[in-house]
């Protein structure tokens, strides 16, 4: 170990290998499953898992219909660049219909929670026998939990299983000891691709933080093709994160000589180190306004805003 | 005249010495009354008929409770420095009363108009016996409504006298032959202050233009707020336009630790140079954020935009 000022340089190589042997002794030839986000945490995990259960773990990814153009076929692909098969599960009417009619932030949030852990992943976890779940739980998501910042996650319970009568039943946190840049780390060690280990901050409920009001195949559609623009034009910035948000709130404007109301779409783009702190970034006019030109092409839009408040006091997501 | 490049160039001091004895002329001894809004058209209309009146010309100020801060009190300032009395009418709560529990566009703007000529200043000419209304008609207005964009507008009718029953009525429009450059140059005749000459475009349905969603007292106060510190911050500009909007969504954001659903201020700042056509101002980022830690310090206020969107496709207001 390296130790300069305070900072311990820890051998992620070792730490890969122990994680590994510890799986393959905890499973030992029994089956376990988890489910990939696409982003860095679940990743790492299913990395390490197939290292070291290979067939004996199913990983499924679970396209709730909220996520970006493309993502979930680019998911698999990756994985399956790396020689680990991801199985697809189609559960977009499933989450579309758990948003119908639902306009309060909670109760989305809420809405998508439950469609996920308590329906859809639940079922799956039920039915594939599997004793063990692989969670991609990390240090910083056990200390907001203890700081009352998040909630209490029993995952089991979430997932309808109850702990004491379902003896047999184990989740494994490989990732537990570890902080976001410890992940980043050991997916360098396992030689994931930057697809994956610089892909920018995407909030839980996906496309949904970013609609306010409610959540419909058309308002996604809209929200999907501005955050596709936000990337592609944004992508070379370094910034921290950037995202596009879809507002319910409509506004008058002008389109062939006749009055109409058109929606508005907020361009997001901030400096950070942590996410705990942000400020937005000083992009170049010429970019604004490509962006902005290219926005107001989508159907129905006819406005775009950028946002330029620091976080505190807004948050980076709207929802 | 001196002609260029097809420009007439008209005699300025002439149109008014021409306009003061036509009004002395068909006015004779009988009385007028007039509404000032404080921009540039009712505002040469009322300097024309005090000098060609004198007494015999009533001009009200109508405060809707919509105006910006400090703006009834400005514009009767404004008016006795030129020694021209104008009646300031308090209708806040007629105007407001109208607007309770309205969030469409089209009825909001349509409830302000019911109740400027339908009620309050169609009950002071009724009520002034003057068989003469004064108005600052331009030839633009004129011209938009021959071609459909403005509504047809019988002044009579909107202010509930019936043109054929009311005979000896007369509308008096002096300046119905200039468009807003050569009102300009009379006002720059007549001597009127800055304050008035340059004032930046205001709209009719004022701040209530300015608010997406129901005109509240409360959301009034903070788009009234947020108004002022755009107008400071941005008078230096140059720019042809600059103005605040409030938003009807709220969104997420965090203040002393603790999660808060805040409103969202719109700020939009535009180069044009006759409002048919406009493009969002390249603002100084040292600027912008200035204007935005001053307004997330509104109360209930916690995010700050930036209009980027030109005219087409979006209008100048948003509603």
């Amino acid at each position: 170990m390296d130790r300069r000022e305070g900072v311990v340089s820890i051998d992620y190589a070792g730490f890969v290998q122990e994680q590994i042997a510890e799986l393959r002794r905890v499973v030992g030839d029994a089956t376990a499953i988890n489910a990939l986000s696409g982003g860095v945490d679940s990743s790492v995990v299913t990395v390490l898992g197939h290292r070291a259960l290979g067939r004996r773990l199913r990983t499924v990814f679970v396209d709730n219909g909220l996520m970006r153009e493309g993502e979930p076929r680019q998911v698999v692909e990756t994985f399956a660049g790396l020689g680990i098969p991801v199985e697809l599960i189609d559960a977009r009417e499933e989450f579309l219909s758990a948003l119908r009619g639902l306009t309060d932030p909670e109760q989305k949030r809420q809405a998508i929670t439950d469609a996920f852990y308590a329906r859809v992943f639940g079922r799956l976890v039920r039915e594939s026998g599997a004793k063990f779940l692989l969670h991609g739980t990390i240090l910083t998501d056990i200390e907001e939990t203890v700081a009352g910042i998040k909630r209490q996650h029993n995952i089991l319970a979430q997932l309808g299983i109850d702990p004491q009568s379902a003896y047999g039943y184990t989740v494994l946190e490989p990732l537990k000891t570890l902080r976001k840049d410890g992940v980043r780390a050991v997916a360098g060690v396992l030689g994931l691709p930057p697809a994956v280990t610089r892909r920018i901050p995407f909030p839980g409920p996906a496309l949904a933080a970013r609609i306010v009001g409610e959540v419909t195949p058309q308002r996604l559609a809209v929200v999907r093709a501005a955050t596709a623009i936000v990337e592609e034009e944004l992508a070379g910035t370094g910034a921290f994160q950037y995202l596009a948000v879809l507002l319910g709130d409509l506004a008058t404007g002008i389109r062939n000589d006749r009055r109409e109301f058109g929606q508005i779409v907020v361009v997001r783009c901030i400096e950070s180190v942590d996410a705990r702190t942000a400020s937005a970034t000083r992009i170049p006019w010429e970019t604004l306004e490509r962006i902005c030109s290219r926005i107001v092409a989508i159907p129905g839009v006819n406005r775009c805003l950028y946002d330029l408040t620091p976080k505190p006091p807004a948050t980076v997501e709207y929802v």
